[in-house]
């Protein structure tokens, strides 16, 4: 695994030289210490060993990368073998990074901060106040210094081929144990009992959990459960419940995220009530929708756009949620989200699809008596088309009485 | 686990309220975002959940306390039952937070920033940003913030109850699993080999590492071996070799951090030659010189201080770290540290050590030609005594030849 994570490292940094040309920073620094209590998800991308002292990674647009580190740091960043400069401390990174700043010369330094991006967001204020004296000392001016933002949206969004891979791998793992989940569907069974089987398999796997295992996986059975954020509950399947999963693991770092559904037919049903297929139809072709408008150049809110119109259309209430979000080392991969332009959201939905970006999308509806119609696929984006990590669920999974 | 950490999280709440009186600041809050990403440690401390959309937690002198979250994350927040008030919101946690923040009307509102402290340094610049207009619109100004460092300081580093049960227990495991690898040190096997078998226990116990895997153990053997943060190597035990390893698992979500040592004797020896047993007790008397030192009230450094001398004083070089760090939820716990006034540790060494801190206390020395000493024990600090939570390791042991 963490020869996987060195490759992918490398691939990354080469990265950062190649699309630096590309935004208005030619400096590219993070800025990080005592990553076992808090890791800036961007050093995640281009440096998979800890830190512990005060630590800067600089990439430049000359192709020059240098990481300053404190003594006992130092080895692992040789390991990897990919800066083309490395600078040991024992009392204080300030001399030091004064230095390489000077020598590089910025005139727009890209830092780790953003209101709208979580992912673009790793530099503490405390690390920034730290660094304003630094700048100060090295001759930065303040409007020499922006956001890294749209440059690590790109970074973190473009999935290079080691990403892809171990991407793939997180979503068929999914899906295999998915095929194992439908015949624990019975009535009496309660939402924790599956959520349990499903932790079994991927305890027995030696896997991690894409997000808290605490609700991944979700299972909602019927129109009592509650869905969003909660944990399985002691509810039991009945007939003519819909019984939903949403769930993804955590594979070699990288993660899936899957949503399913089954209905469980009632003895005097050979097929679902007209008003679960209707609202089946409605969510399948909302998906479709919004997979269609999912183009490389394509602003997120228009993906979701496409999406939700698809959906109220056919007379179903708005999904309180975006459409679809990156997946990658965790199950929301930072910015492009692909929703609406609401507050919490930040700028996020301005953003633009990007080839080899890899998006979960998904959404849902409830019905009356019975529960919770939602899908979800994991897709990534090529030049002309979609190519479809997950097979994608094509029909609703009927449960038949005994 | 999740039980424990859910019970911890109530102590820390109540212990939050008791102690905000003791500090220049009546309003405490913590604003986070997409923990899956990233999490503001002391968020861990009160919350033993993850967050999505903005998340404001706010503890008020009164005893109020007040959680404001995206509507999916709030029955994981009625689930705790610490809060007196929870409000959900869907589009903007904005409106709701100016409200609750006009209502309370701080005289000091406390925020996670620190330059000095990573563990109370949770706070982001991004969301930094977007506070700050909340907090214009809510009409606070900027000389009514402050940064929580202290009160964060205090807050993690007296351990509760719970967190003190949870800590011995790892401390034990990681003793027991001591306890078993002396009998794997012998001549030709090398350091990947022993630190393999060590982390075969962690994985067989199904527990977590106090820190990066990749260095925990860190196992070096002889004088070639690199000390510090560098992985085992394939250097092979040979007689007249120190065998010394850094090892601590996560039980629970809490930490040990344990340093032992071997010493393998040569055909001809009966003990170590005297170089190593001088090294051996100046090690261990400055580690006890600086136990003694170690009491409430005292300033960190004063405690590094007694024990940097004792070892200077036998005519061995400084050791080039701190002392002491605390550990809890991870090895290295925030401030106080008990290590000199060096710049890379800011002014964590001017706090003072508190009742129920604590803290690993290490230090040691290299021997030419047979490697290095080094010592690390577990202690608890009382009103007018040390509790060892580990069973010092107070003889060098002998690995006797074949």
């Amino acid at each position: 695994m963490t020869d996987s994570l060195v490759q992918i490292a490398r691939e990354k940094l080469d990265q950062a030289v190649a699309i630096l040309p590309h935004f208005e920073i030619d400096l590219w620094l993070t800025f990080a210490r005592e990553t076992s209590l808090g890791k800036d998800p961007s050093l995640d991308l281009i440096y998979p060993f800890d830190v512990t002292w005060h630590s800067a990674f600089l990439v430049h647009q000359s192709g020059d990368r240098t990481a300053i580190l404190g003594r006992y740091d130092v080895e692992n960043a040789e390991s990897l073998g990919a800066f083309s400069k490395i600078v040991s401390y024992d009392e204080s990174i300030r001399p030091a990074l004064i230095e390489v700043l000077q020598e590089m010369e910025p005139k727009f330094l890209g830092l780790n901060f953003s209101v709208n991006d979580p992912a673009a967001d790793g530099l503490t204020h405390g690390m920034k106040l730290y660094m304003d004296e630094v700048l100060e000392a090295a001759e930065i001016s303040p409007d020499q210094v922006r956001s890294a933002e749209d440059f690590i949206s790109s970074l973190r969004g473009q999935k290079t081929g080691t990403e892809l891979e171990k991407i793939r791998q997180a979503v068929n793992t999914t899906q295999e144990i998915y095929g194992l989940v439908g015949e624990q569907i019975k009535p009496g069974v309660t939402e924790r009992q599956l959520a349990q089987f499903m932790k079994d398999q991927v305890d027995q796997r030696g896997l991690d959990y894409a997000w808290d295992p605490l609700i991944n996986p979700a299972v909602n059975t019927g129109p009592d459960s509650a869905i969003g954020h909660a944990a399985p509950s002691d509810l039991e399947i009945q007939p003519g419940h819909l019984v939903h999963f949403d769930f993804g693991v955590k594979q070699e770092g990288f993660c899936a995220d899957l949503q399913r559904m089954w209905y469980v037919l009632r003895p005097d049903e050979t097929e679902p009530p007209e008003e679960v297929l209707k609202a089946w139809t409605a969510v399948r072709k909302a998906l479709l929708a919004g997979a269609k408008a999912l183009t490389p150049g394509t602003h997120g809110y228009e993906v979701d756009k496409a999406a939700r119109r698809s959906l109220t259309r056919r007379g179903f209430p708005e999904y309180l949620h975006g459409f679809g979000h990156h997946i990658g080392r965790v199950a929301h991969d930072g910015a492009t989200i692909l929703g609406p332009q609401w507050d919490r959201y930040g700028k996020t939905p301005e953003g633009l699809v990007e080839v080899d970006n890899v998006f979960a999308i998904e959404l849902g509806v409830k019905v009356t008596d019975h529960g919770w119609v939602y899908l979800e696929e994991n897709v990534r984006v090529l030049e002309n088309e979609l190519e479809w990590l997950s097979t994608p669920q094509t029909e609703l999974a009927l449960i038949h009485p005994e």
